[in-house]
């Protein structure tokens, strides 16, 4: 396609706003061209993109980015923004080492106002952003945009209760499309449907807009004296009753439809100089204008490369995340104390084969780590054993509940901790880094880390048949090094022990956490090529720390190197130093670990190199350590 | 007086059941008593337990507590639950050390079916306590009971949304008293507000009760089926619009008033086989039968021993937070940029001067430290400092968005967090053990420990008038064990640099973190009487340690302890013992640190004793492992 309006050098503000309806089309058009193409080939978020350029056109119409502060909730919908504000040259780079990024990064552009990627943040930041605006005396714009599956995280009902109450001027933009990743629930999400399928919703939209049409830049003046009066407003034109946002403190004002640019800009003229909070619901469709994705928009969420005609993504091959799933419903049959719990991540978590075959032991919760955790909490002391199945960093919206609601009473609730560690192309905002240290504080916790599939089954086994108390099970994101075919299940039976690859007798050791034992490996191997003979030990317990087997495999060897995907600050290098320390080990301990959390997109591969956790990396400091003796 | 009714050694469930209306109002006198009594004497938190004595009196009259399941949220209104539920007796032993808890506590009755200390747990617990019951096929009630003030954190509300959806059934009660701990805030209270005083309310009180007192018996059936055609309950009997909680899938009941224990029991025996999740809204008054708590509920949320007949609270000495208090007013007289940030704490953080002075830079978010903490990332990006001052375990709320929202945009967010370490009487689960650990993984977190006022005042002043980035200052609950009284201001241009004790050339070294300052002081004298000569180095900046001052001033000593209030994993210890590894220092680091997070209610010096960090046995600890080597 030929980028006519997009591939525009000086797309500046006013000429967003001066464009004709036509060329708004057209622009929709080279949009999502350009958005399609990029996400066939890099992979990324094309569901949630596609719904929202309208939308975005819309609100680049009416607000003057360069003044106006606009926040997307989560971020993953900002692509088409990110073209609109200058960086259409570089959108081939998306969520590739050193290019775009997937999510608003200040760090990238003076026009993406707050860093996102987690979900139910946007309404906060920008009441932040609206105070300090008045404090300041100035007169710009701020606009939330939040999806509705945000709306289900207790963060953006803080926030909004908040600015309920302030009469602050912001506008929140509900995208309501009926989605998060899965399918919404919740009772939000059932309200929201009766608002969008109220009488009021379609009168409105036949009575409202050839009134206006009518009476055209009149119009506008009218709509305001009509919020200005807002009870006969809501009660005359749009609704018969007050919504629950209305009974929250904002004005309330839709559903207006999310891919007519026309009414949307009509609409956020209308409402952007109201002296209070408004919230404007606009109806959406993920995936839309891509039929592929409209019919499966879970499918295409986040999505690796795929084929633009048949839409096929390449074969998604066996994963951590995978083995999760089937070795859950495994034993659940046999167990029938286990219930899933998941936080509107049941695709993500791999959980939908556990959700069709035990529907009344699995719970979708909604985008709502805290309350998966504290439910599992309730669920646990009346005998249950809840496996709560969380990504890494998400699960860092619990960390109070997990402390204060499981490990404080003991309880048997098992954490399975997807996407730990580096996350590939989402960026920072994603990695799993933090869980080893933060589980390594809470009491009670017990800690397994598997390398691979095998070790996946045996873990969750132990942690669910044979442990008390929490246990959290944490994997990587992606295929294992190891295997990645082949049989899965071994020997069920078999102890959570450390994997020991080697004798005794030697240079140094390595003692590995998770996947990074093919690392680890592959470092014993370049070093004996250099002469340097090292033994390699994997832990798949990794709290408590099995130290008595750990100082009998490692006695007598003068250097111990720790090996772990995970910040370095409370991790298990941490611990197994502090650990030698107090058994009165005489060898040196040496931590391989994550300094710097923020290693931006780019492959799991290399972000390792990044950070100096690969192979290559691990054998050239050992080998100037021992060298440096 | 004579406790009649409640000494009764065997006050049963039946009991409870078969009391005639007279004997009920006289167990309600007795209860207040015993709270008014134990707590003038103990300490404890008054206003909102005189508040509920009549609610729970009805809540165990229809109710069978032996089976069904009550969860307290928060939990600090639970004593008349206690009374009534086996611990009459103990009583006098409440939030004393091996006493009574303050709060629930399922190792110290079957009854308390859930720990509660932190806000807005209660309905995400019952949840699955519910789901629990119906997977099992049994039958019993779980309630959840919940002040108004806990519905403004986002952990409700998820838990609201989910259990709306799911149709389980469970009972809500909404404590409404108008507070939180200060005066509640928000879009929600202001709604509350309005069902409380409308006309359907007044005229619901009127006609129903009258209706329901001539049909006896048959009243109850006809409720129920009332209710089965619930919108021709809601429109006809009780209000004429649907309420908010109606709108998120519960069914809405009420308002009753909290404190005529007929009307609520009959209220309770209407809805309590909905098979629904209903919310029973109850409206109550804090420090209801005590004038002086009437009157000032604030003043006697948590209070210290007082004088039951002139309400007098033994005079509060100078603390920690009232130098905060005092040194925030001063800062901000001169930097415009401050603005304070408080979670429903606005009293409890010392706040009150600066929130009258500086009224509009100062924002009360509600009991929502996750969306204060991220409100305060949007004011920061908009060139403010935010100063947010939270308790340091609630603050674990408010982890992610910690992290996400504030430390990877590197904002300039300053944290004061407030009872830092052992908290004394409200036991475990207000203990603020945990954050050097979770600061120390934070990326571009900055961490300063005063160790006395004069050091508060350095701290903030270097926090929020010199520091760029996140900066947290944590300090203890309480007075200081320094300089009580006396000049607090030094030097405002003093570096935050290591307090130096001794010269060098010493047997030991201790590194101290704060207040234990204090202990580490009374060691070395301790340990001088022996003939042990030792070094104190108490640091206020902990983060990131300053390595060069620190080997410089423990250089040629081989024995180093450090020495925190804190958990040992990932604390200052670990962080020590990592550094001078890896700075190839020889000496040998030991850590004092709290290994057990659950020491038990008790005075602060009490639980430092049990956790080891006292002056004694430190100093006990330090000349044994000397004399051992």
């Amino acid at each position: 396609m030929d980028y006519r309006i997009l591939g525009k050098k000086n797309l500046t503000p006013v000429a967003l706003k001066t464009m004709t309806e036509e060329e708004r089309v057209q622009l929709c058009s080279e949009l999502r061209d350009k958005i399609l193409n990029t996400v066939s080939s890099n992979g990324g978020h094309l569901a949630s993109n596609l719904g929202v350029i309208e939308l975005t056109v819309a609100l680049l119409s009416v607000f003057d980015y360069t003044r106006d502060k606009i926040v997307f909730d989560v971020g993953h919908q900002s692509y088409a923004y990110k073209l609109l504000t200058g960086r259409f040259e570089k959108f081939d780079t998306l969520r590739q080492k050193g290019g775009i990024s997937g999510f608003p990064r200040i760090s990238e552009s003076e026009y993406d106002r707050f860093d996102t990627g987690h979900s139910s943040t946007s309404i906060s930041a920008a009441l932040g952003m609206a105070r300090a605006r008045d404090l300041k005396k100035e007169d710009n714009y701020v606009v939330s945009v939040v999806g509705d599956g945000a709306l289900t995280g207790g963060l953006a009902y803080e926030a909004i209760n908040d600015a309920g109450h302030s009469k602050t001027r912001m506008l929140i933009i509900l995208n309501d499309n009926e989605m998060s990743i899965d399918r919404n629930v919740g009772g939000l999400s059932k309200y929201l449907s009766k608002l969008r399928y109220s009488s009021g919703y379609i009168s409105a939209k036949a009575t409202t807009e050839s009134f206006l049409r009518k009476l055209g830049f009149f119009g506008r003046g009218l709509i305001r004296i009509i919020i200005a009066i807002k009870d006969f407003f809501r009660f005359l034109i749009y609704r018969k009753k007050p919504s629950i946002f209305e009974d929250l403190g904002l004005v309330y004002y839709g559903p207006v439809d999310g891919h007519d640019v026309k009414s949307m800009i009509k609409a956020m003229d209308a409402v952007k100089d109201v002296k209070a909070p408004v919230l404007l619901h606009v109806v959406t469709k993920k995936g839309k204008g891509y039929g592929h994705a409209e019919r499966n928009p879970s499918n295409y969420h986040g999505v690796g490369p795929f084929d633009l005609v048949t839409g096929v993504v390449s074969s998604s091959k066996a994963s951590y995340t995978k083995v999760f799933g089937s070795t859950l419903c495994d034993i659940a049959a046999q167990n029938r104390n286990v219930i899933a719990i998941s936080a509107a991540m049941t695709q993500g978590t791999g959980l939908e084969d556990y959700s069709l075959k035990f529907p009344t032991r699995f719970f979708d919760c909604g985008i709502a780590e805290e309350h998966c955790v504290t439910m599992a909490g309730g669920l646990a002391v009346s005998g249950f054993t809840p496996v709560v199945a969380v990504y890494s960093s998400f699960l860092q919206r619990a960390y109070d509940e997990m402390i204060s609601d499981v490990c404080f009473m003991n309880s048997h609730v098992v954490f399975a901790i997807d996407r730990a560690g580096f996350v590939g192309n989402d960026g920072h905002t994603h990695h799993g880094l933090l869980d080893i240290s933060y589980l390594n504080s809470m009491v009670n916790m017990t800690v397994l880390s598997p390398r691979d599939y095998k070790d996946m089954r045996n873990c969750f086994d132990y942690a669910i048949n044979k442990c008390e108390g929490p246990v959290a099970v944490r994997y990587p994101r992606g295929c294992s090094p190891f295997e990645a075919t082949g049989a899965l299940y071994d020997d069920p039976a078999e102890c959570v022990l450390p994997h020991l690859s080697c004798g005794e007798g030697y240079d140094f050791a390595i003692v590995s956490v998770g996947r990074l034992a093919a690392e680890a490996d592959k470092a014993v191997e370049l070093l004996k090529e250099k002469g340097i003979n090292g033994i390699h030990i994997n832990l798949a317990l990794i709290k408590p720390i099995p130290f008595k087997e750990l100082i009998r495999m490692t006695n007598g060897i003068r250097n111990v190197f720790t090996l772990e995907e995970g910040i370095q600050s409370g991790g298990f290098g941490e611990a197994v130093i502090r650990g030698f320390g107090e058994r009165n080990c005489t060898c040196r301990v040496y931590t391989f670990a994550v300094t710097d959390p923020m290693i931006r997109a780019a492959s799991p591969a290399e972000q390792l190199k990044e950070a100096g956790l690969d192979a290559e990396s691990v054998a050239e400091k050992i080998s100037k350590t021992l060298g440096g003796l």
